[in-house]
């Protein structure tokens, strides 16, 4: 599969889209984000499970419902969350989506909210307001990634990612998709923000389980704080602009596999752009008793502050790994596990093992860090993908609103 | 309450205690603790819910079991944990319980072994062997601070705290307890390490209830890094050396409650000295369903990197605060949760109030910060204390084995 890291939300066909700086954040940076599908479009949204939701996930869930699952645009904010901001902030994210309709000439029901940034703050609605008509204006095919800054907050690159796919008899359609990610990255049902679009004919129910499973299996597999936000979104618009109709089970099954892939390229992105990242560890957790098992001890070793700090270190400290394992909830038989880091097999049914310790200094030291762990009682597994934990995320996180 | 701070396991009668440099750590300082009762001591533990436990609980556990649930001595050391060691780890511990045994003439079964330090690296077991008479010989009841020095890590002071209880018709006893801490602080089921005394009469059953009720409610209420060491142990030795007898409901009670007290002061000093803490939270969850529901929610904020990082900061961002609530598995209904720093309250029935920012900041920026999390739905109420995490962590944790 061919994947362009340059192209996101406007290469499938009949989408447009613009980014501006509208005075949110107080530096000049993009910081209001609109999206534009020229037909309307069938919709699917997977939301954080946090119990405090965010107002525009409260207005974009409304929206949805009374639209049946269709959407035309979606504006998205950084710089203020717009988050346990109360009745005033339920009304600004619906005067967002309102202002943002009558501009583009279509109903407020068509417009989705999202919002990134600082929690508890209340957001500038006016300052929302005299910003779209000017992001109307700009809505092109050409410049997708000022879309992407637009939603970015510590993201120190634009997350973006598409591809092509062919079907039989030449049919064929795109996806693209984009990502803001850094902290509070914990997703148990999406990640931070993430937009994406496609040009294929889908249905309403389809697309809703395709992207459900497809964030299951991308985005539910990273961890960079184990903290989940109140404003994860993923939005997913099938504008069936290309002509290509997805109905039968085997194309199906290729359009998940394809978006399942492009998300997975972006979860991937989030991690290595985790605040303070530097390095990325990639958790193979194997033989579980079921994947949800596999993907909680893997998350168990992913939010571990001593885990985290060691890879940071470059301090081959393997017992906290296992330890950390150890406080899972997940049952397993302890006297079978078997830990490798690399290719250096450290530990194995209940005995430390031999190895070299320059290798093993090497293995943890690299950007790239592979570890397996074998529980060896299932037919299971899941990759869970996480980041170190550095000086440069207590910088970040100690000095964020102030 | 009266607490002695600069006593520990030998106030009670009949206790002794040294500690020693056996050349486990590779500087000069304490690594090995020796606790003898001179009379037969009844003896309850409590052990980490890890699920790799580490070699010095397995043989103590076994000789808890032989012995009827009594004990004559604790050897304890630092430096290395004996954790994900195997079968030569298992030898280890029982070989230095055997080594103890012979020296101070008592059985095998009668010695408790506890251990702190890295994991997974082999305890060597003949530094002790040569160690153990030099630290029979020196057994006193003057330095009880040897002891928990011999038993520390990267702690930065004692934990020690020792208490008088007087009853009805002038009988009277002893607690003496003292604690290690430091990182990988967040008891399931215990701390990491910790030895309590008394002189108390105590039948074996009342004490295991009774340390296990006094541990649920002093170290399981905290936590440094939401990490669950391999290692977690409390010892209670209650050695009768006073003459009073603890055995009516209304004795037992007082009992608890001085010993849940000793342990709490003992469960403060670790979060206080939590590795790279500056600063101490304490969480007061208030009308939850239930107990548990108030420590899970207390916790779920407790292990926030996003809340602990912007606590060291004084950053007043209380929004991640009710997100962290909002993660926690604890069901509530979410517009009914209050939030209160300090005497501020910020957030109520899903409304952020207006404050006074130069006051939050404040109430952000002391040594000890009180945060009230009010869920509304019911009568039981915890506290759970934690600290900040600092660039102080990420050092010492990023090159602990280094």
């Amino acid at each position: 599969m061919n994947f362009y890291f340059d192209r996101a939300i406007t290469f499938p066909e009949g989408f447009v889209a613009s980014g501006i700086n509208a005075g949110i954040k107080k530096d000049q940076k993009l910081d209001l984000s609109l999206l534009y599908s020229i037909e309307p479009a069938v919709a699917a949204a997977v939301f954080t499970r946090n119990k405090f939701q965010a107002s525009p996930i409260i207005v974009s869930r409304e929206n949805l419902k009374k639209s049946g699952g269709k959407a035309r645009a979606v504006i998205a904010n950084s710089g203020c969350a717009n988050a346990l901001t109360g009745k005033n902030g339920t009304k600004s994210a619906r005067r967002t989506a309102e202002v943002v309709a009558k501009s583009l000439g279509i109903k407020p029901i068509e417009v989705l909210v999202a919002s990134t940034g600082v929690i508890g703050k209340q957001l500038d609605y006016h300052k929302i307001e005299r910003a779209v008509p000017k992001l109307v204006e700009r809505l092109t095919v050409d410049y997708d990634e000022t879309f992407v800054r637009g939603t970015m907050t510590t993201d120190k690159f634009p997350k973006m990612c598409a591809t092509e796919v062919g079907l039989s008899r030449g049919r064929h359609f795109r996806i693209g998709a984009s990502a803001k990610g850094a902290g509070m990255i914990h997703p148990n049902m999406a990640t931070m923000l993430s937009f994406v679009t496609t040009d294929a004919i889908l249905s309403s129910a389809d697309a809703q389980v395709i992207l459900t499973n497809a964030v299951s299996n991308s985005f539910n597999l990273i961890s960079v704080d184990g903290d989940t936000s109140t404003n994860d979104t993923v939005f997913l618009l099938a504008n069936g602009a290309s002509g290509t109709e997805v109905k039968s089970y085997e194309d199906l099954k290729k359009f998940e596999e394809a978006l399942t892939n492009v998300l997975r390229e972006l979860a991937k992105m989030i991690v290595k752009d985790g605040e303070g990242a530097t390095k990325v560890v990639h958790l193979k957790v194997q033989h579980a008793r079921s994947f949800e098992d596999a993907v909680a001890v893997g998350k168990a070793v992913a939010v571990s502050p001593l885990v985290k700090t060691a890879v940071f270190g470059g301090d081959p400290n393997w017992g906290r790994i296992l330890s950390a394992v150890g406080n899972s909830s997940v049952n397993f038989d302890h006297t079978k596990v078997s830990l490798k880091i690399g290719d250096l097999v450290v530990f194995d049914k209940n005995e430390p093992l031999k190895y070299n310790p320059r290798k093993l200094r090497k293995a943890f030291s690299s950007q790239d860090i592979d570890v397996t762990i074998d529980l060896a009682i299932g037919k299971h597994s899941a990759e869970v993908i996480t980041c170190d934990l550095s000086y440069e995320y207590v910088k970040i996180n100690g000095e964020y609103t102030t």
